[in-house]
């Protein structure tokens, strides 16, 4: 069977009854022109959005439907951790080719809930069309806030700049899938390390838990997700913020499989975890005396490392990264869309 | 200049440059990883999303950029309006070429703007990439309800049905644009009647006054937008209130410019109007004693007439058309996407 056969009502009455009721936020779910939801009294409302579209930001031959759901839900949830915020309801809008089977979209919402059932999230409504573009989704995830956001603006000068986890992980696997399994193999890389590469970038684990802690903790300023890359995400806190950073190289962290599986496919391990982007990790920035009891809290809380790789620097735009000996290098940027001279890739 | 050499960071600056504040309800706007955003105090928010993608629900040979964002506004604010809601704000996910010129982007926002403006609604954050796939576009829509919203499954057997405005002029529009100006005027349509028409599919008017009016008056019970068309619509109803519908079909309001241009085109009016979608009208059941007040009060407050054109008749699910001597007569459905043998077609 296809969606041509099932039709859109069918389709809509399929994704209805696979999902589970939302609970008692969800006043009315899936079914009507609009989702009506209770917010919690007090709280500010999240709204972020993202779209994903195949061939530019995942490929069908790598990305399973499920690895679809689940990453078009995880960026978004990656979007509310980076505020401090709590996820709670996701509309997603799809368009599908007439020839798509109805167990694939049953996938893709299962990799969707997959992804957002642990946080209590609960889809709420959306669109479903026909395309003739390949498979198009996009998530749109609200979330509540009580307290202040950590935004993008609020890097102060004398900062330090942290991150949790490790960088590098999802461009690395983007790298090897694009190998193939053979010249991986080939290149001495074992399955292990390429499972686990591979899986960064697609089903990147959103710092949801690591969000909330770092979005009550006080001495936290400025807070982001690494999307772009480092190089990129730490640049939108200098712009929005108006200051610069600086950022020491040997401090940035790198998981232990990446540096051998650079070094097997003539990558550059350093330049994954600058440049390359879909990490999902959160960059902060924080009051410099902070950072011991962050570190210490945010791995008591939820078992994730933070790591401080550098510092705002003063009234200057832009980012800097500096070798061991303080000397300033050079550093592949981020990934932007459109970007003269970029080839399309997975990006989210 | 395309939006290869723009760069995504250029373009969304662009696009945030270009954009009124939100007012006092926007404590973050676009520029950070989420909006966020204050709700009036007790109200319940609405969420809905429409995606659009080129070639499936517009063709840029016939819609403008300006149309294009016109409509993506319109198809979301009618959802908010069919719940008898306040739209407040909206998140815009953009997919376009490289070769896209950031003029014509200015053009897509400046329609989403004109759509959204005189409704209070502010454009507050949103995601861009570039798209493999032509343009495609997905808006967000929030909003907000005190009181109870209009569901689909309020209708009460014994309810008179109604619809405002006319049906019929978007299809039409659709059905002349796809003739071509000359075969048009070959038939004898005047530019009027095809600007007329055209206006209707390109730049829908979402009924938010009446919506809100509706929504807050005595006596109704279920409402929805047409936006699939009278005999879908009322189908939706008709299942989620687990009722049936009667619809005399010489009660359905057709537009004075509809029967002249459907003779001269050789196609049917009722058809257009019944089987047609995207007119955008608001279709409700209400009580029946109640629907000269309601005509009446709808009138005077948005000048938008109210007309009743049939009657909920029992627990037995499905709309019946009968015509004017109480005859059932079969009628066209309305669009359904990936409907077996359905060729694509414009649709919101």
């Amino acid at each position: 069977m296809t969606l041509r056969q099932l039709g859109e009502l069918g389709l809509i009455r399929r994704i209805r009854d696979s999902l589970g009721g939302g609970g008692a936020s969800v006043l009315t779910g899936i079914g009507d022109d609009a989702a009506v939801l209770a917010l919690a009294p007090g709280a500010a409302l999240l709204a972020t959005t993202d779209l994903l579209i195949e061939d530019v930001h995942f490929r069908r031959a790598w990305s399973s439907p499920s690895d679809i759901g689940w990453k078009a839900m995880a960026v978004n949830l990656s979007d509310i951790a980076a505020m401090g915020g709590v996820p709670r309801w996701a509309l997603v809008a799809l368009a599908l080719p007439e020839a798509t089977e109805p167990e694939e979209v049953d996938a893709l919402y299962a990799g969707m809930e997959e992804a957002a059932k642990p946080h209590g999230v609960a889809i709420v409504g959306g669109d479903t069309s026909s395309s003739s573009a390949g498979w198009v989704i996009n998530v749109t995830l609200l979330g509540e806030h009580t307290g202040t956001p950590r935004l993008r603006s609020a890097a102060k000068p004398g900062d330090a700049v942290a991150v949790t986890g490790t960088l590098g992980r999802a461009a690395g696997g983007l790298a090897l899938l694009g190998m193939g399994r053979d010249r991986v193999r080939a290149a001495g890389i074992g399955d292990r390390a390429l499972a686990e590469l591979a899986a960064a970038h697609l089903r990147p684990m959103a710092r949801v838990a690591e969000g909330r802690w770092l979005g009550a903790a006080p001495g936290v300023h400025a807070m982001i997700d690494c999307s772009d890359g480092l190089s990129t995400d730490l640049g939108h806190i200098c712009r929005e913020s108006v200051v610069g950073a600086r950022v020491m190289l040997d401090r940035v962290p790198v998981a232990p499989a990446l540096r051998p599986a650079a070094a097997a496919a003539g990558a550059d391990a350093l330049g994954w975890a600058v440049g390359g982007g879909e990490d999902f990790e959160l960059l902060l920035t924080c009051e410099p005396g902070a950072v011991g009891a962050l570190a210490a809290g945010l791995h008591g809380a939820t078992g994730t490392p933070l790591t401080v790789i550098g510092e705002i620097v003063g009234l200057k735009a832009g980012v800097v990264f500096v070798d061991a000996a303080g000397e300033p290098v050079a550093q592949p940027g981020g990934y932007e869309h459109f970007q003269a001279g970029a080839r399309p890739r997975e990006n989210g």
